[in-house]
């Protein structure tokens, strides 16, 4: 195969759908070649954490030097705590063609569109509501008001999907990671990406 | 997975890249549901050959007819027979959610891309000039005014990429076969498609 720019894969999909486990089970595969994108925080590291590696840790300062000089392609407040992912870091690793994975919000991921237009977006749905609903109340011991509460937001966010490329059930979540190894594998053929590297053929030989 | 209308899948390329070898191993790898698209030819049925399975077997003026009335997605003359795609075959197994599988050569694909532009039409390439020309020496006892000419038809095909959506190398056939297979399990996904079919969830449930 021709060597070619990475492609930026955005996951994401309504609170609840299983991004994360998707995420961690395509990573603990082994058979990509996809960098995990590393975000920048402005929380302290836990013991362990090594800068540039789990995090690019920053002060608050730092961070908001980044947002106004447009060095994000999208963030967030948390707990008062800033998290947001650092367009130096992806540009650098695309150039050096290998494709990055970033795993977010469904609002980040509107975010990273606008910045990011040729990125591959992929949004990841429950099979049905009910069956949305039956792992956010598995997952906590959340009250009734705030369970509905979940269920409207997602709602919310799965009229979103417009602004995605593809969209994955995760219906079961190795049959989830092979549609999104598969979606990746496809973008790398298109022909628009792809056509200049073959026609250089017709030149040189 | 939600149930939708099937693909054409078109597999086309340049003369000699080993479109029928890809197809072939493909089907033989039993794990699509695609369906072979099965031609009309006005050449008589050879022993075994049954009408419907092999071929829609049909006269001169049958198949003069179906050129007349638009019932062919492409068509042409070869050693005094006429063989064509019909599309109320290929129109049929779709509405019935299957994947349709058409290789043909790139003239034959052109005329399938403007009867139907919707299809997924994926150019086979050869991973460089002088590895088509081997394959194409291997292939027969051809001379080498022969051979050239089939290499100036060959990059006259090759600058037809442009009318595709995938480019496919055809560097190995087992790797060739997984990007085709990938490439058609992703435009399952693609957002266009389906999203119609998970909208549909917020209003019902």
């Amino acid at each position: 195969m021709k060597k070619e720019r990475g492609l930026l894969i955005v996951l994401s999909g309504p609170s609840g759908v299983g991004k994360g486990t998707v995420r961690k089970t395509i990573f603990s595969q082994n058979d990509t070649n996809f960098e995990y994108s590393i975000s920048v925080t402005t929380r302290k590291p836990r013991e362990g954490e090594v800068d540039g590696v789990d995090y690019f840790f920053k002060s608050r300062e730092e961070f908001e030097e980044m947002i106004k000089h447009d060095k994000l392609l999208e963030w967030a407040e948390y707990v008062g705590n800033y998290y947001g992912t650092p367009i130096d870091y992806v540009e650098k690793t695309l150039s050096e063609g290998k494709d990055v994975f970033l795993e977010i919000e469904v609002q980040g991921a509107i975010q990273v569109r606008k910045a990011f237009a040729e990125g591959l977006f992929i949004f990841l749905m429950p099979p049905s509501l009910s069956e949305l609903k039956s792992r956010i109340v598995t997952r906590g011991t959340e009250t009734n008001e705030l369970i509905e509460n979940r269920m409207k937001v997602a709602k919310e966010e799965i009229e979103l999907m417009d602004a995605y490329d593809y969209v994955v059930e995760n219906d079961h979540v190795e049959l989830a990671c092979e549609r999104i190894k598969a979606i990746v594998q496809a973008e790398h053929c298109r022909r628009e990406r792809i056509a200049h590297l073959y026609k250089k053929m017709l030149e040189v030989e």
